[in-house]
Order: structure tokens, then sequence, then C-alpha cells
């Protein structure tokens, strides 16, 4: 085996400074949905089925989307059944399994929660960087996330 | 209340390509940590307690330096025990609580494991970005991860 390439002061130092802004930016946001009594997994959710067609989307589809297992997406779900948030719906017209449906109350905790939420993201994150450092970031990151699907 | 200031279509790109390399890396990372028989979790653990005087840190402390609860690093550390990567020991001369201690084994098993973790960084993020993207990305977050500290 080769000697190991560690990294440089700078090259840990903005690895470091990524990881500690995720982990903060988590958690703080994380917190703010706690007064409307969501988490940021469930937040995540209840957006992706509020811009799918007939809010409702594949399961499989839905664990794709959000980057998670299909196991860990299901027992997701059946929390936020139990809060009346979402159904589950199975496919009448095809074998391809189930369907998780936005609910009238889900439909509204959205519409209700997103401004607050869109708030933080702003006051935490977009609101204190520059235009010029948003269209960074996104030329920076995007190839990275296109290489990384790849390998799923 | 006043009217949400949504996201742009430019910063709603910016902020959902952070969420997805994020997300994706961290998936990929600790997919290549579980051949080592690790979680990201533990890594990170690791890597606190042996670049600490003495290989071992106040749980308090610990709590902080990976931004988690007591309660959560606490069932995390009992895993990292029965695995023998750790061992927790009292304080004798104050009552400030209890330390985690890196055992021999934890301390083999991060000199063993380093390289290839920080190749899979390399790999997926820091070789993936230039020097100067590197250096933004430094100072565009530097200052949130300040702030953020600030609200804990």
């Amino acid at each position: 085996m080769s000697t190991p390439r560690w990294l440089s002061p700078a090259e840990q130092r903005a690895w470091r400074t990524h990881l500690a802004l995720h982990k903060l930016l988590m958690h703080r946001l994380d917190r703010e949905l706690q007064e409307h009594a969501l988490s940021l997994n469930d937040y995540e959710i209840l957006v992706n089925l509020s811009e799918s067609p007939g809010r409702r989307m594949r399961m499989s589809d839905l664990a794709d989307a959000t980057i998670q297992s299909r196991s860990r997406l299901s027992h997701q779900i059946s929390r936020m059944e139990a809060k009346g948030l979402v159904t589950r719906e199975d496919c009448r017209d095809d074998r391809r399994g189930t369907f998780a449906v936005l609910t009238d109350e889900g439909w509204e905790t959205i519409q209700r929660v997103a401004p607050d939420h869109v708030a933080g993201v702003r006051e935490h994150f977009v609101d204190r960087l520059t235009d010029d450092q948003l269209r960074e970031l996104e030329s920076a990151y995007g190839p990275i996330v296109d290489h990384l699907k790849k390998l799923r």
C-alpha cells in the first residue's frame, strides 16, 4: 500500500468547516421545526409529496428522492401516518408497490410551516452568502452530486 | 405576518445542492466505513479522542465537539464500548463527570482505517474541488459556523 495522502491544513480546514456547518445548521433547523412538532425528516417528506402530482409518490421514488433506504423510509412514514400527515395507498393497476400520499392535514401543515422554515434557511444560511457565493457553491458541489449519484 | 420571502430559483438550487451533496457524501463515506465495521459516528468519536491529550475527553466536551446531545452520545459510547473501542472512566479529582477514553484497540482501529477514509474524502470531495474552491468554501461557510455556534 502506498503512503496515505493526508489532507493538507487548508484541505482539512475546508472539510471540517463543511462538516461543522452542516451539522450545526441541521441541528438549528431541526430545533426550529420542533416548535411545529415536526422533524427535518418529516419536513423533507412533506415537501417532496407536496411538489408531486396528486401529492403522492411511490415509496421507492420517495426513498430515492430523500436518499434513504426503503426500510428507514417505511419507519418514517409510519410515524407520520400516526400523526395524520400522510397515508399509504396500494397501487391498484400495477404491482410496483405502495404510494405515500399527503393527507389534507399534511398539506395544511406544510403550508403553515413552510414560511417559518424558509425564514430559518434564509437567516442561518442563504442570506449569509452573496449571490456570487451561492453560484460558486452550486458550481462546486453540483458536479460532485452527479458523481455521487452515479455510485448509488 | 409579512409575505414569506420564498427562495429564488438560484437560491433554491444552491440550497438543495448543498443538501444533496451532504446526504450523498455521508451515505457514501458511511458505506465505505462499514467495510471496517465502523459508522461515520464511530469514526468521528475515534478521531476526536485520538487527537486529545491522553486520548481521552470529558463526555460533555465530546458531546460539544461532535455537536450532539449528552444522551445520544452516551448511547453511542455504549455501543463503542461493546466493540472494545473506548472505555468510560470516572474523574477522580473532580465531580464534573465521566471521561471517554480510547482503548488500544480503538487506537489501532483509527490508525488502520484512517488511510482508507481519507482516500474516500479525497476521491468524493476534496480532490474534486480546486484550491480556490476550497478557500472559497472555508470563507463562505466559516462565518456561518461562527454564527450558529453562538446560538447553541
